[in-house]
Parts: structure tokens; C-alpha cells; sequence
């Protein structure tokens, strides 16, 4: 096998295989990530941000034309690819320069401090946006039923941009979670109070339903208060991540 | 040519031609979009929603399972297609029950009232999320640099939610246009006031920048105000939708 070497503060770097492409492209199934327990992370930014963050990279590819990319050492392998290899591992349409496989990071639960509730969100660029928005407001954790879309899903990794490096989500029977609450549990709902007449404390969860359907009936008995963000206009909904903005800067107020 | 004749309230439906495929699949294209002065809408609910707004229908094709969704009578040609046929005029992975093709909405100009400025969004998503927030929170008109994605890029269509048949999206060379402003243009900045902190106006501008570079420094004499969402955590930004999301309450509060 042909190895290229670099300057010593370099990684060593091999051309990569077709088996490894192929691991790499089935870890697009959440299946696969779950017996392997690592995900995919693509692009440049995203990359380097985890391989400097507390995360185990398992390997890197890089593509052959951007390996001063690489500047550090690396505790992973790292392999070389080219256009038509980059495009077969990628999920994306666009292949990125830099694509890792990291370990799914094991993070402390948390008992206390804000936290964020998901009761069947599908749509991976909203789950994404949703654990940005925990990473800049401060948000301990996010609990997901378990018919939530995947936080280890590519698209949502890519939405997260980097939060999937620093938020623990992790996944329940939420009626089962809740019923244990003993802080306030705020509801996004229809016909609730208006969300800015309500005194929140920081210690709470705040439960965001469903793209369609909203917060499930089995949850209801569990929301101490419903808040309710007002329409100006004509449209039919808000977005379930501009609606947890919206609710997160209001509790952080 | 086969004809197939249904019960009087039904409009009259005829299969689709390659020719016909062909054209829709290239509205894919900006350029194409501004030629014909059309767009497409995909899914049976926004495309229902769009046939009974005020926005004239240029053609409708309905998938040959699925033609009971339509018993409504209407102004423009029907067609019927099969599965291999909508995937090939879709812009989508998974291709609709229904799709059509309508003429660019002509709103009356707005010269007061609460408008949105974007400056060179990139992301189909945003621009989709943000028009649905301006439809949410009755703004009046969003005004784009020449930059911005286009309004009837299918994929802003999709995030739109609908809005796109309501919201009036205007293209300008920012600079000029805000030049004549009268009222306070309120800019997201990083380094600006509290966004809490401002007394806001309905009578206003709302700045918001691109993904990646905030607001072109062309633009920065034009802001009256700069306004900052304060971060808690450790993100290193916040989506631009989100942010406006956050804004659109607080002045609307």
C-alpha cells in the first residue's frame, strides 16, 4: 500500500479504501450508528471545531488537495480521498474538503437548569437549529421522545453547527421522564397565556410538540403552564425552531 | 390525444406531455422563474392553499390516484401525471401528489409599517423561514439586496409555508433604498444595544445580514439602531432566522 509521508508535525496519511467508504456511507443510517455508536461530521469548520473539541475522532479523510488542513497531530487515522471518493462517503450534494467519524460523546446528565423537551420533532434542519439554539442560550439538555429525529443524523449534525459537540440529548418515554418533574413545565400550545405574562425561573423544562400536530395529548396532564406566542399576520404557524427562539429568549429575558 | 372526462364540478384533466415535464423541471432555473415571470409549488396542501388565494394558477398537475384533491372548478389546465412523470418534473426527493405552476404574485408597494431588510441570505431555508415569520408577525414587506436568494427558489417556496403567496419580497440595491428611509432601521449587530433595551417603533426597518458575514459594511451608515441578542452559552452564533424570529417578538411585544 502506498503511504505518503509529511512534515513531521503532520499526520500520517494513507489513500482510503473502498471498505472504509462504504462504513463511512452507511453510517447515513441511523441503524448503523447506533450498533457503531459514532456519527458523521462534514465540513471544514465543523471538523476542526470537533477534532479541538473534548470528542474521540475515530478518522479523518481529507481530500488530497487541501491536507494543510491539517496542521495538528491526531490521536485517529487519517485517510486521503479524492473528488469521486469524497463523493461517495458524502452525504451531501456538494462533497466537503474534510469529513470525520467521531465517537458519540458521553455527556453528565443533568438534574437541574433549563431544559428542553421534544415531543416528535421530524424535520433534521429544525432538530439542528433546536441544539443551536440550547448552545447559545444555555440550555443544560434536551430530552426527545423517542419518535424524534436523531441527533446523530447528518443534516442535523450539519444544522447543529457544532452544538452536537456540547449539548447532551438524549432520548425517553417522555410521559414516563415528565411524570417525575418537580419544576415548572412550560408548554408551547395553542390558547394558552400570552408567553410574556409569565414569571419563569431558569430551572424548568420547556416542551416544543411536533412540526404538525404540536405537544401529544399523553404529555398534557404534565405542562404546568401553556404558553401561547400571538399572531400579527395571517400565516397558519410558526416554525417549531423560530417558535423555541422565540420561547428561550423570553425565559432568558 | 385521450381525454378523460370526470363529474361536472371537476375540472377537465389531460396527460401530461414531455414537452410540458420539461418546462416545469426548468423552473428549477432563476433565470427560467424570470423569463416566465412564474414559480412552482409542490404538496397538496400549500398548492390547495395557493389555488384559493388571489394568485393566478398557470397549470396543475395532479398525480392520476390522487385527482379528488381538486373538485373545485379553475381557471387553468389540469393535467394528470404517474409516478415516474411527477419525479421528473420534482425538485424533490419524495415527488408530490400535486403540484403547480402559478404567475408571480403582483403586491401592492408598502411605504409604512414594520418591513424586514435582508442583506444577502443565502440559505433557501432561512429566506423560506423568515418570509413565514413576516407572514406570522404581519409584516408588511421584506426588501432583499440583489444578493439574497430568490423568493420563488422552490425550496423557499417549500419553507414558506404559504407566505409566499402573501408576503410581498422585493429586490433593491440596499444602499439606495435605505438611503430615503424616514423611519429607525434597526440593524442585528454584534456590539449593539440590548435588543430589550430599545424602544421600538411598528414603523421601522429591520436589518438583518448574511449567514456567515452579518451586515455589509455598505449598509452600516443606513442603521439607526444596532441591536444585539445576547448569547448565554457557547454557539458562536445564532441562525439568522432564529435571530429574526427573536427581534420580530420583542418589537412586536
Amino acid at each position: 500500500m502506498e503511504t505518503t509521508t509529511f512534515a513531521s508535525q503532520k499526520p500520517q496519511m494513507e489513500p482510503i479504501s473502498k471498505a472504509k467508504i462504504k462504513w463511512i456511507r452507511s453510517l447515513q443510517l441511523k441503524k448503523v450508528r447506533e450498533e457503531e455508536q459514532v456519527f458523521v461530521v462534514e465540513g471544514e469548520k465543523m471538523v476542526l471545531e470537533g477534532l479541538s473539541s473534548a470528542i474521540d475522532p475515530e478518522l479523518v479523510v481529507v481530500h488530497r488537495d487541501y491536507t494543510t488542513l491539517l496542521n495538528q497531530t491526531l490521536s485517529c487515522p487519517v485517510f486521503i480521498a479524492g473528488n469521486s471518493e469524497m463523493e461517495q462517503l458524502s452525504g451531501l450534494k456538494t462533497p466537503n474538503k474534510l469529513v470525520a467519524v467521531f465517537r458519540k460523546p458521553q455527556f453528565p446528565s443533568v438534574e437541574n437548569g433549563l431544559r428542553i423537551v421534544l415531543d416528535g420533532v421530524q424535520d433534521p434542519g429544525n432538530m439542528g437549529t433546536i441544539m443551536r439554539l440550547a448552545d447559545w442560550f444555555g440550555v443544560s439538555e434536551i430530552i426527545c421522545s423517542n419518535d424524534t429525529v436523531d441527533c446523530f443524523n447528518p443534516k442535523v449534525v450539519q444544522a447543529s453547527m457544532g452544538a452536537v459537540f456540547r449539548i447532551n440529548v438524549k432520548y425517553a418515554h417522555l410521559p414516563e421522564f415528565l411524570k417525575n418533574a418537580t419544576t415548572p413545565v412550560y408548554g408551547a400550545l395553542l390558547n394558552g397565556t400570552h408567553y410574556r405574562e409569565i414569571n419563569y425561573v431558569n430551572d424548568a423544562f420547556l416542551v416544543m410538540g411536533n412540526e404538525g400536530k404540536g405537544i401529544s395529548d399523553a404529555l398534557l396532564p404534565f405542562i404546568t403552564d401553556k404558553v401561547t406566542i400571538p399572531r400579527y399576520g395571517e400565516a397558519e404557524s410558526l416554525n417549531v425552531a423560530t417558535a423555541t427562539a422565540i420561547l428561550l429568549a423570553e425565559i432568558r429575558k
